[in-house]
């Protein structure tokens, strides 16, 4: 339901990847791919304003929209609403509606809360298009479909004969149940999830994949790894002991590099908590697409944006 | 004078609604019309530097100002002078002199001083010109011509046989300043004004209008009415006793909205309290205007940064 | 070294001017100039992205560089990373990556530390330029620049004729740093350097200058002097005794001007403490260039920029 395709199969807002249907995630991958490549579209948003609306903090997510609408010739507002005091008790809808009623068709929009971005997507105007740039632990779709660009990119398009890991904090992740999603949608095999039962979901999010607190096990013969970050709090709620044992269970070395294919490749969303779940030499080596990702978040984006705002 | 018109009726400075004449202001809500109905204009301003220097933080009107200062083709800059630490010290003229000297024309102006936009403008060189976005209690005059707009949009241009009624914390309120100015200037016969009596000012704000503390009488009959927000330090100030006792004696509910005309518009420069001034079903029903207002509120600006900075 | 003129001469990365021949600078100068009487270049670069990215917080500088940028044609990101609760413990270098990833190719950075905008520039990709805007006490080499063009302005292209005098807090400046280096270069023949004992540097920066703790004797016959802005907690540090201390010793008075040359001109790289370093009549007088160095400033950045980041 999320993806919203309306009835001329265009895309109305893109909420999550659950619902996306195949033919538009693999469209939005090729109409990527080439923008990964160099296409240019400086025109394509001309006269269209976007708003980055952000009731939770993410800097770098925020430029990349930013970025990405740019160089489709969008006018881009920013809207910092977890640091703006003149909200002064309004309603998000009330925002929302506010900045939709000064004539924004795109929202970009960060909620901490889970299912927020869709409530406002469900109040937007016709002709209104909302981006889910991340709500709670649910959906971040962008990330997901950087993620899936970037295994393209190194393992070519037919995802049916591979082996993937995610490995980490998979319960608070919206990185990771988005991957899922879009993994499942694309026919991905063998779906590995890996990390301390504490951060492991009990809900139908891990649903045929292959679940382990073994990372050595997990790793054989894998063709790509999803490291996922680690957030400090998850100490001080008691699910983690400590970064040093986390490190040495769940952190991704050389060495246990090795027992991957030898051609796997590294991926992991940023930030990156480096000697944590990441060492320097793996965040760094040769098989790490950490800023192959970064680059391919604004392909996708612009992939995206344009979808949904572009004229028809 | 604060509209400071020059000598070939251009207007200089956008400082208050108090001065400008009625040709110049009729001709303003024209284009601002014209603009509202889609009119495009996306060179009028290109090459041209905007500052929206902002000595009291207001998103929302930041943004409304900067996404018409965009959709004329200017460069937009954003400097929130309420957070930057970087002033250190500085006084606001050497603030605004400096962005002044970096080849910035137009400036858009909040600060919470009375006059304090005029101060600016009074030092301003020629060629660059001072848009006032609210200073104190005394001008806000672009929300003042969005009202204008959006009642002449519902009731047309003549004035003259108009009952309206605003309500509420007049006395703070550079929003009521302004509206009466320009109501005075269009020739509106009948303005009532309403509210507790700690709440309306005991200077000749208030010159020509009928002043009640009873919202019911207020309301018989009126074509528009003019809800003001409702500050919440108004109560720690012991202005008001309570936001229930200031709900049940000036809160706009569908009960009452049946003692004015049929058709009367409400109107509400926002953000809206709630629950407070006006009831979620006054607030989205069929008679409120206050999203026409916002999207009125981009068209205005466009006209008045378009008057006082495009090429003659 | 920091200036990183590569082999076609054209410079990479504009880090420092210890190391810009006298020949690139002067280009620089030259085409600032033809940048400060009106020339245009709006498309130089049309779709090239630049980001500021200040990990120490600076709105002016800022706003100069950003206006530099959008008039010849660029997209611009802004990085506040000293407010960014984004960057998660991420180290600089992952920051600065992450960006340059996303297809940013123009940093202009500002940091407290010396050296690391140098740092960041060792790690930048191939076609990746990085400005420094102010690091630590090294270097701010466009203040340099803009320094410079504002002194040609007013005493032609000949330095070797000029006196000068540089006077404050030189130990901490990096302006006074990277004006020292840019007059040497440009072959000034006196420079004179002053403050007291406590806020004088004892390394090498003052190679070649008179040094000297008496303002009027510093003062006499100059022919242009350098305010330097005095922090408030060098108070707190104890390397001053009090404003008014300092303001009898080293403030600048329209009575001590007089002791220098008849034309000299006044420059202070803001902002001003009026009443310490310099008093309102100096500040506002005729002798003063500090409107005119900010109007440089912009003109200085458009041209480092184009030459840094412009198609050869």
């Amino acid at each position: 339901m999320s993806a919203s395709p309306d009835t001329d199969n265009r895309i109305r807002h893109l909420l999550g990847l659950d619902a996306l249907p195949r033919p538009q995630l693999e469209a939005l991958l090729r109409r990527a791919q080439a923008f990964a490549e160099g296409e240019q579209a400086p025109q394509a948003l001309a006269g269209v304003a976007v708003c980055t609306l952000f009731f939770e903090p993410s800097t770098r997510t925020r430029l990349s929209f930013q970025l990405a609408a740019q160089r489709l010739g969008a006018h881009v507002l920013g809207f910092d609403a977890s640091t703006s005091s003149t909200t002064k008790g309004e309603t998000d809808l009330d925002t929302f509606r506010n900045i939709e009623a000064m004539g924004v068709r795109g929202f970009v929009v960060r909620h901490k809360g889970d299912g927020a971005v869709a409530a406002l997507a469900q109040a937007a105007r016709p002709g209104t298009a909302v981006l889910n740039a991340g709500d709670g632990r649910s959906h971040h779709p962008t990330q997901g479909l950087l993620d899936m660009l970037t295994l393209r990119q190194a393992k070519g398009e037919d995802f049916s004969k591979l082996k993937v890991v995610i490995v980490g904090d998979v319960k608070h992740s919206r990185v990771a149940r988005s991957d899922l999603h879009a993994l499942r949608t694309l026919g991905c095999s063998e779906m590995r999830v890996c990390g301390p039962a504490s951060l492991l979901p009990d809900d139908d999010t891990l649903h045929g994949c292959f679940v382990t607190h073994d990372f050595d096990a997990a790793l054989e013969g894998v063709d790509a790894i999803f490291m996922l970050r680690l957030q400090r709090e998850r100490m001080s709620e008691g699910l983690v002991e400590s970064l040093d044992d986390y490190h040495r269970d769940y952190g991704l070395t050389s060495a246990r590099l090795r027992r991957a294919a030898p051609d796997a490749i590294v991926m992991h969303p940023g930030p990156m908590n480096r000697g944590v779940e990441i060492t320097d030499e793996v965040a760094d080596g040769p098989q790490s697409r950490v800023l192959r990702q970064v680059a391919n978040g604004v392909a996708v984006r612009m992939a995206a944006l344009e979808a949904l705002l572009a004229a028809a």
